[in-house]
């Protein structure tokens, strides 16, 4: 049996912003990062969890991320704004970028914010709140270094480039989110199931040489995660190129630095937030139209599904259970971070 | 050997539009149908080409599509612009709201338009053109009615919603385009095979009760076409049924009326386009970026690939190849039309 430790939410969100704070990071930046490192462990998404932090506090030891700088905003114009991050904690840009997008969509009816110079912000979820608070529907596109190999071709050149939706609800203050990358799976699942000392399934990593692979840890020796959806994956893919990469960065993916690559240089890789106010477009609630999505969904099934179809419902139930069993987290990780 | 009968593109041209005048659609409307029907065809989409006429035709006869119907903007607000299209031809109500979201975007840096209560539109790359000629980035959305099971459903209980993203170029006026369906295939593919009498590939379709089928006339017999990319491909379509649905049209793919099952009510599909300015974002090109990142792409075969990678050369060698040999079309539909 592997080893593993139990933390309880608040416990590990003192302890993570403790060791931020330790390692030179005020405490303002650290509250951010532990925030989003936090709201993604309670969601489920351990790939966007504690697991970030050892490689975090290398690149700030390095200087691929400088702990102290402050962003800058390049422009304004109208309610299309350029963030500068500076190669400062990504999550500090992308919590301010959401914030000034949600905004000005309520006050223009759309917004949109590019985010350049930036490092590894996360979950992109985390930055649902600005858009739920105000009633704005939120685009969050990202791309990343390369780790993904296009369709028919067995090296990695394309990042996990990433997509989410907010779409804000009535109802208790979580809005319906999608929140997708185009690899078939994340690199922090496969990191995680490394970290468990647990082989992968079949499809989700390809070798060096292109070779199918079970081994987590030919992902950072050259190895690749295949793209999704094959030619119309490559297409989504290309869709957060342009308006994440050219647009909010003036750069693709093939030339942003792999975190764990390049521990001494900012990984300068980009985002392009839109937001749209739902009351621009005459609607007051958008509940009922999630709803009515659901259902239809549902009634496609020959047998009503075990498991919750939305991942909303899939998150919701791991936030409660964490708050009855707390966060498990792998004995070497807590390790590693000198938390036992 | 299946009889097919071959055109020149603008003889052909001639003819769609002469058959629409014929069945009282005023020459502007009929222009602008022609227009998006042929350049599916020189662009090698069959599926979004002259195969239409007929069901547009019937339609027109049924009340399905207004013939006459004139657009009608619900509201301009800043840069968000929402048009009811009324039940006309898809196809103007397009046209309009990306000649206005291209200008709209190329004042404000960004804007976006819904299109209400609107009829089938084609080909979304149809409609790049306006953004193209103005160096505006477009977004392009739609959802249509019920044809795609989600993963794990065996009923079609939601649109092919289709993406489009229209990137502008500085060259030989053709800007770099993405455009897809969230079905593994076009629905159209399929009936265009079974216009052709051929059976189709395993995986393009399921039957009435949910078994993978081969034969393309059931699709019209209660069938569907799966989602592409399971759950992460429904999570792209999650995104157009968000924007597209209910932003752009209040509504929801699993509410519009499919156009060959009520041929005398009107879809009721929406659209949402939103532009940005390449200048907004200090872009002056973006030819240097898309080269780069086929660039990446293709160092990631082992073998360079035999046949262009990125759709766009895909579609300019089928145009050229249109220009040689003409458009080709199944003899039975050429004859149902009356133009032999």
């Amino acid at each position: 049996m592997e080893k593993v430790i139990s933390f309880r939410v608040n416990d590990l969100k003192l302890r993570v912003k403790e060791t931020l704070q330790i390692n030179g990071v005020n405490e303002e930046i650290a509250e951010c990062v532990t925030n989003v490192i936090i709201d993604a462990e309670v969601r489920g998404h351990a790939s966007h969890g504690v697991g970030l932090l050892p490689v975090y506090l290398k690149r700030v030891k390095e200087g691929g991320i400088k702990k102290d700088i402050t962003t800058e905003w390049i422009s304004k114009f109208g309610s299309i704004g350029i963030l500068d991050a500076k190669g400062g904690f990504g999550q500090v840009a992308a919590l301010e970028a959401a914030t000034w997008c949600s905004n000005m969509a309520i006050e223009n009816g759309i917004a949109a914010v590019g985010i350049r110079n930036n490092n590894h912000i996360g979950m992109l979820a985390a930055y649902r709140k600005p858009f739920q608070d105000k009633g704005v529907v939120g685009l969050l596109l990202n791309i990343s270094g390369p780790s993904v190999s296009a369709p028919g071709t067995i090296k990695a050149t394309l990042g996990s480039n990433t997509f989410c939706l907010v779409t804000p609800t009535s109802m208790e203050n979580e809005p319906f989110v999608v929140d997708l990358g185009t690899g078939v799976v994340a690199a922090g699942k496969i990191r995680n199931a490394l970290a468990h000392g647990e082989q992968i399934p079949k499809g989700w990593l390809k070798d060096k040489d292109g070779k199918e692979s079970i081994h987590p840890e030919d992902l950072d020796k050259g190895g690749s995660i295949p793209l999704f959806g094959q030619y119309k994956g490559l297409g989504v893919s290309i869709i957060a190129e342009v308006l994440a990469g050219m647009l909010g960065g003036k750069t693709i993916s093939p030339y942003v630095n792999k975190q764990r690559k390049y521990l001494n240089l900012p990984m300068n890789c980009s985002q392009l937030f839109i937001g749209i106010s739902k009351y621009a477009f005459g609607l007051e609630e958008m509940d009922s139209f999630i709803q009515g999505l659901e259902d239809a969904v549902l009634d496609g099934y020959s047998e009503p599904p075990k498991d919750p179809f939305f991942p909303n419902q899939v998150e919701l139930n791991h936030s409660l259970k964490v708050k009855e069993q707390g966060i498990v987290l792998p004995y070497q990780l807590v390790k590693d971070m000198g938390w036992v």
